[in-house]
């Protein structure tokens, strides 16, 4: 994987694709899979996300302060799926669903090998985590795989029925 | 447009898609485009999103506590970006990019008359304003147009770029 420049992160996460989240506490990891999430802010880029106290994860993210937020191809979608309908409660759930993690360089999270885009990510605002359980995140490294050319990324619509990227169109905007 | 049961609302913003923001302020109607919000509760159905203080809306957003988040299909993606590009400062932005505001049942901004689905929402929460420009929207009445069918939304990739909704895949899930 290769470094992503920090101010083309926003490119990635405002399009709304299905993304991975992994934690990783007392050396033991985990991933989650995750569709409520915003850009914040361009540069640092700034993601706000929900993780709901009842998903397993919440606890190693209120604890450590870190997290990986990874984004899947539509290949992936069944390890997606997968990752949502099990809980790391009950196991190691990298091994169970086929995902592979990989070290990050600046959080204890790991990053998830299969995917095209791993955010490095630290929780820097938990403001409204007791009212909504969201937490405002910093990337503070981000990797894209080379080998992954023109990835097509899956928009959950509720019960496993996602809307794959379809074509790509390009008007003239002056918006970033 | 017919009424959307507001336990549905989360699948039309889960995904993503780039979406018009209406504003109403003593008597000026205002819209803007907008890719930074996500959901934070199903039901009642609370979203998040940026409204930047450069932002023309933003000053009506904030003193009225009243918008329309209205999803425009794939068709009207020029007016999308139109609406992008310019400012309300500049006068009627309804009319310069050719959308029809129409009047709303429980708040004073409009809705967008061309949008497939349309969410009137009030301001619940304004703490992470002065830090981040993050408002929490409730929806407090929603609305689909029947007459289109399977819209295509479009998911912003920065500068003008978008990918528009493709093949739709159902796999077999829990995950409301």
């Amino acid at each position: 994987m290769r470094p992503l420049p920090l101010d083309q992160v926003y490119r990635f996460i405002e399009p709304g694709p299905v993304v991975l989240l992994s934690t990783a506490q007392d050396g033991h990891a985990n991933v989650m899979t995750m569709s409520w999430h915003m850009m914040m802010e361009f540069t640092p880029p700034l993601i706000a996300c929900i993780v709901s106290e009842g998903d397993f994860s919440f606890r190693a993210l209120k604890a450590t302060g870190e997290c990986v937020i990874a984004i899947p191809a539509v290949g992936l979608a069944e390890k997606v799926v997968a990752a949502g309908n099990a809980s790391g409660r009950d196991g190691d759930k990298f091994a169970r669903v086929g995902l592979t993690p990989a070290p990050a360089s600046k959080v204890g999270a790991p990053l998830v090998k299969e995917c095209f885009a791993n955010l490095e990510c630290r929780v820097v605002d938990t403001a409204l985590v007791p009212a909504y359980n969201l937490f405002v995140l910093e990337v503070v490294a981000a990797w894209s795989d080379p080998a992954q050319e023109a990835p097509k990324t899956l928009h959950h619509r509720g019960y496993g029925t996602f809307a794959v990227d379809g074509e790509i169109i390009t008007l003239d905007s002056r918006m970033p």
